[in-house]
C-alpha cells in the first residue's frame, strides 16, 4: 500500500493520544486528588512529545511525497487519509511545542480549581484559570489563523470549516422559534421529570444502566463503564472505548440518560475501522457527528415510546418506584421545564442552554465579555431565554466542566449534532420504514447497523458535510430538527411517539 | 544547580514511565479484555520512544559534561545523580530501539496468554509464549553483558551488583537450613491458617484493608486500593503510588497479607523525595530494597503481637468469624504449613518457594532447562523441598505473573528483601528499643520514621550495599534472617511475638 509508511507514522501519534486518553480518563475517574499537580506535568510532557511527533520532519516528508504523486495513483479512500493527514499537519505546525505544553498543563490544572469552584460555589476562585485559559485559546486562535473572529480558528478545531457566521446564521432562527415553544410547552405541561423520582440505590442504577447499553450494542469485551463526575465517553482504541456516568439515586434518568448518551458516542468508536486505527480514516468525522450519534441514542430511541414499550414493563418488575402508565412515564420523561442544568434538561429547552454558551464563549473569545462580567451576563441571559433567575453560580455559570478545559468552540457542536441527527433520523426511517418496530422488540441493529453503514465506517473519508450529503442526500438543513421538535413539543403533538415525528418531517 | 538541565532531561523519561506504568496497572485493574492486543501495541510503542528519549544526544552530552566536571563541584548527592544516571545511560545504550519495543509487545500479550492458561490448567498454552519471553531475556543478557552467566546480567535489573555466585552462596546455606526446619515445624504444628477461614464479604475485606493501610501511614490522596488477579504496587509519582489486592471471601489474610505487603511498597514510593521527582535520587534503591520494606510491613509488623493486641478485638467485634483467642488466632495466623500457592506461603517455607523459582529461572536462561520440561522439574523440587507433590499446574509452575512479564532475576529480590529487613528490624530495635509498643498503639510513625529516615529519603543516592551499611551498620548478613526464622518457628520458639526475636538476634 502506498501510504504505509504514512500510516506507520500516523499510528506511531495515534499510540501517544492513546496514551493521553488514558491519563485524562484515569484523572477523571480514578486519580487520587493529591495527584493533580503531578498529573498536570505529566499531561504537559506528553502533549509536546505528541506535538514533536505530530510535526516529525519524517512525516512531513512522507506527505509531501504522497502528495506530490501523479493523479490516480491513490484510491478516493487513500487520497482522503493524504489529504485528512495534511490538514492535521497543517495545523500543527502553526503551533510552538512550548505553547503545547502550557496549554496542557494549565487545562489540566485548572480543572481541578474549576471543581473546587463549582463545589463551593465560588466563582471568583475559578476566574483567574478562567481567564488564562481564555488567553491561551486567543493564543492557539492567532496560531491558527482566522480571517473574520478568533472564535471561527477554535470552532474548526471540533467542526471542520464550519464559521461563527453559519453559526450566527442557523442558531438565530432556532432561538426564536425556541423560546416561544418553550413558553407554550411550559405553559402546556401536564407532567414533570419530578414525578419520575424515586429512590433506586447506585448498584442498581449502574446494573440498569450497564444492561441497556449492551442492549444497544455496547460491547462490553471492548468498553467499560464507570462512575465520574461529568459524564463523558473516550477511547484508547475501537477496542477499548470507555464511557461514564453519574448518579442521582432519587432521579434514575440522571445516570440512564447520561449512559445511553454515552453509548451512542462509544458505538461510534467501536465502529470505526480497526485496520485504519491511527490514521484520520479511523477517527471520527467530527464533534458534531460524533453529537449526532449520542443525540440519536439519547433522544430519538431513548426517549421514545417504542423503546419504553420494551423497558419500562421491565423496570416496573424491578423497580417498585415506577407506578406510571407508560403513557404518563413516556409524558414524565419528556416534560419541557426550564432547567438551570444543561445535561438534564428537556430536549427543546436543550439548545438554548448551548445558543446561550455559545454566544458567550463567542464574546469572550472575541474580548468583547470580560471575565468578572460572565456571571452576570449568564444570568442575564438565561432570565431572557427560560424566563427564571439563576439561584446560584453552581447551578448557573459554574455547571459545565468545558471552558475549565479549554474546549471553546465545542459546544456548538451539541446543537449540530442535534440538527445532524434529525435529518440522519429522516433519512433512516426512509431506508427502513419499521425501524421503530424493531426498537420496540429491543433490537437496535437496523438502527445502529444504518450508522455503521452510512456514518462509523468512513472515518474521516468525508467532510462533515458530506458525509452528512452522502448518508441523507442533502446538505445540512435544520428545518428536520424543528420539525422534529415542533411535532414533539409543539401544541398539537403527540409528545411520546418518536414514530409521529416521521410524519411532520415527512 | 549544575545538574539542573540533566534533572530536566531525566524528568521528560519519567513522565513517558508514568504514561507507561498507568497503561500497565489499568491493564492489570481495568481494562476490557478484547483490548490486550491494541495495549500491547501501545506499550511497544511507548516504550520504543521511552527508551530513544533515554539515549538522546542532548542527554549523553550533558552526562558526559557533568562527569567531565573538577572532583569537588557537585556535592555528593548530585554526583551520585550523574553516576546513577550514567549507569542507566549506558546501560539502555546497549539495548536497541527495536528490541526494547519487540520485548515490551511480546511480555505484554505473554501476560493474558498465561492469565488463560492458568484459568484452564494448560501449561502447554503458555510455553510457545514463554519460550519467546526467555528467549528475548537472552537476547536482552547478550546486549547487556555479562562474564559468567547471562542470568547475572537480568539480576543486575533488579539489583545493581548482585551475581548468580552471590544468590548461591547465600541460598544454598539457607536452604540447608530450611528445609529440616521446615519438616520439624510440619512435625510441631498445633495449628492451621485454617482455623482463621469464614465468610467476609468483599466490601468489608476491603474497608478493613484500606483502614489498615491508612493506620500503617498510607496516604489515600496520594494512592487508592483497586483489586487485581495478582496484588501490586505501582506508582506515577510520589504523589500517586497505588496499591492492588485480592480477596477470597473465606479467607480473610489473602486481602489483608496482600494489602499490608503492598502497603510496605507503596510506603517507600510515597516516602521519595518529591523535588527529585524523576530523577535516580527519587527512585528507589533496588528490587530487593523495595521488597524489604513490603516484607518488612507484611511479616515483622502484620504477623506480630504487638500489632494484632490492638487491631484483633477490633476484627473481633467487626466480624462474628473471629472466636480464637488472640495467642490461638496468632499461632494460626503464623503457623507453618507446605503451601502450593507462594503468595499465601508462611515466612518460613516462603523463601523455599523462591529458591526453586531462582535456581528453575537460571537454568532457563542458561539454557540449561527445556521449557517442556520445566513443569516436571518444578514439580520434582517441589517435592523434594516441601515434600508433598504439586497436585496441578495451576498451583504449581503457571501461578505466578513474573514470567510472562519477563521478569527473570526478579525472585531473588524477594528473599533477598527478607535478608534485608531482618538486618534492618535489628538495627531499628537497638535505635528505638520500644518501637513494638508503639505498634501496639496501632502507632506506626516510630517504624516508617526511622524507614523514611534511613532508606526511603536516599533514593538512590547509595547503592543497596551501602545503603544497608549506613543503616545497619555492616554488610548483608543473612545470619538476622535465620536466627529470625529460628526464633520464631525454632523448636524452643515463642511464636508470635517479634519482640522475642531481638533476643535471639541481640
Amino acid at each position: 500500500m502506498e501510504t504505509q509508511a504514512l500510516r506507520a507514522l500516523l499510528v506511531e501519534i495515534a499510540h501517544l493520544d492513546s496514551a493521553l486518553a488514558l491519563l485524562n480518563w484515569d484523572q477523571e475517574v480514578f486519580m487520587p486528588q493529591g495527584a493533580a499537580e503531578a498529573r498536570a506535568a505529566i499531561l504537559a510532557s506528553l502533549s509536546a512529545r505528541r506535538h514533536d511527533v505530530s510535526i516529525s520532519p519524517t512525516l512531513q516528508a512522507e506527505v509531501a511525497r504522497l502528495q506530490a504523486l501523479p493523479a490516480g495513483t491513490l484510491d478516493e479512500r487513500e487520497q482522503a487519509l493524504v489529504r485528512e493527514a495534511a490538514d492535521d499537519l497543517a495545523d500543527a505546525l502553526k503551533l510552538p511545542t512550548e505553547f503545547v505544553a502550557r496549554y496542557a498543563e494549565a487545562t489540566s490544572k485548572s480543572q481541578g480549581i474549576w471543581a473546587a469552584a463549582r463545589k463551593a460555589n465560588t466563582f471568583a476562585d475559578f476566574a483567574p484559570a478562567l481567564e488564562e485559559v481564555i488567553k491561551l485559546n486567543q493564543e492557539m486562535a492567532g496560531y491558527l489563523g482566522f480571517s473574520d473572529s478568533p472564535y471561527d480558528a477554535l470552532l474548526n478545531l471540533y467542526e471542520p470549516g464550519l464559521t461563527s457566521q453559519q453559526i450566527t446564521a442557523t442558531f438565530t432562527p432556532l432561538k426564536e422559534a425556541l423560546v416561544p415553544l418553550l413558553r407554550e410547552a411550559v405553559g402546556n405541561e401536564k407532567s414533570s421529570r419530578q414525578q419520575l423520582s424515586g429512590h433506586i440505590p447506585q448498584a442498581e442504577q449502574l446494573d440498569l444502566a450497564l444492561e441497556i447499553a449492551t442492549a444497544l450494542g455496547y460491547d462490553t469485551t471492548h468498553g467499560r463503564l464507570d462512575l465520574s463526575t461529568h459524564p463523558f465517553s473516550t477511547s484508547f482504541h475501537p477496542t477499548d472505548a470507555r464511557i461514564t456516568t453519574r448518579v442521582d439515586e432519587d432521579d434514575f434518568w440522571v445516570c440512564l440518560g447520561a449512559t445511553i448518551h454515552e453509548t451512542g458516542h462509544a458505538l461510534y468508536e467501536q465502529g470505526l475501522p480497526t485496520v485504519d486505527f491511527g490514521t484520520p480514516l479511523g477517527q471520527a468525522a467530527s464533534t458534531g457527528i460524533h453529537e449526532s450519534q449520542s443525540r440519536s441514542f439519547e433522544n430519538i430511541i431513548g426517549r421514545s415510546k417504542e423503546f419504553w414499550s420494551y423497558w419500562y414493563p421491565k423496570l416496573q418488575a424491578r423497580f417498585p418506584i415506577f407506578k406510571l402508565s407508560l403513557d404518563e412515564f413516556l409524558d414524565a420523561l419528556n416534560a419541557v421545564s426550564p432547567s438551570f442544568i444543561r445535561v438534564e434538561a428537556d430536549e427543546l429547552s436543550y439548545n438554548l442552554h448551548i445558543i446561550l454558551r455559545t454566544e458567550l464563549e463567542q464574546a469572550l473569545i472575541e474580548g468583547k465579555l470580560a471575565v468578572r462580567d460572565l456571571p452576570a451576563a449568564w444570568n442575564a441571559k438565561f432570565k431572557e431565554y427560560f424566563g427564571v433567575e439563576v439561584p446560584s453560580d453552581a447551578d448557573g455559570v459554574l455547571q459545565d466542566v468545558h471552558w475549565s478545559c479549554g474546549y471553546f468552540g465545542y459546544f456548538p457542536t451539541y446543537t449540530l449534532g442535534n440538527l445532524y441527527s434529525a435529518q440522519l433520523w429522516h433519512a433512516i426511517q426512509k431506508d427502513i420504514p419499521d425501524v421503530m418496530q424493531s426498537v420496540a422488540r429491543a433490537d437496535f441493529k437496523p438502527f445502529l447497523g444504518w450508522m455503521r453503514e452510512h456514518i462509523h465506517q468512513y472515518g474521516r473519508q468525508y467532510l462533515p458535510q458530506d458525509l452528512l450529503m452522502r448518508a441523507t442526500g442533502e446538505p445540512l438543513n435544520p428545518k428536520y430538527f424543528s420539525d422534529y421538535l415542533k411535532g414533539k413539543y409543539g401544541s398539537s403533538s403527540n409528545s411520546q411517539s418518536t414514530s409521529a415525528i416521521s410524519q411532520t418531517t415527512a
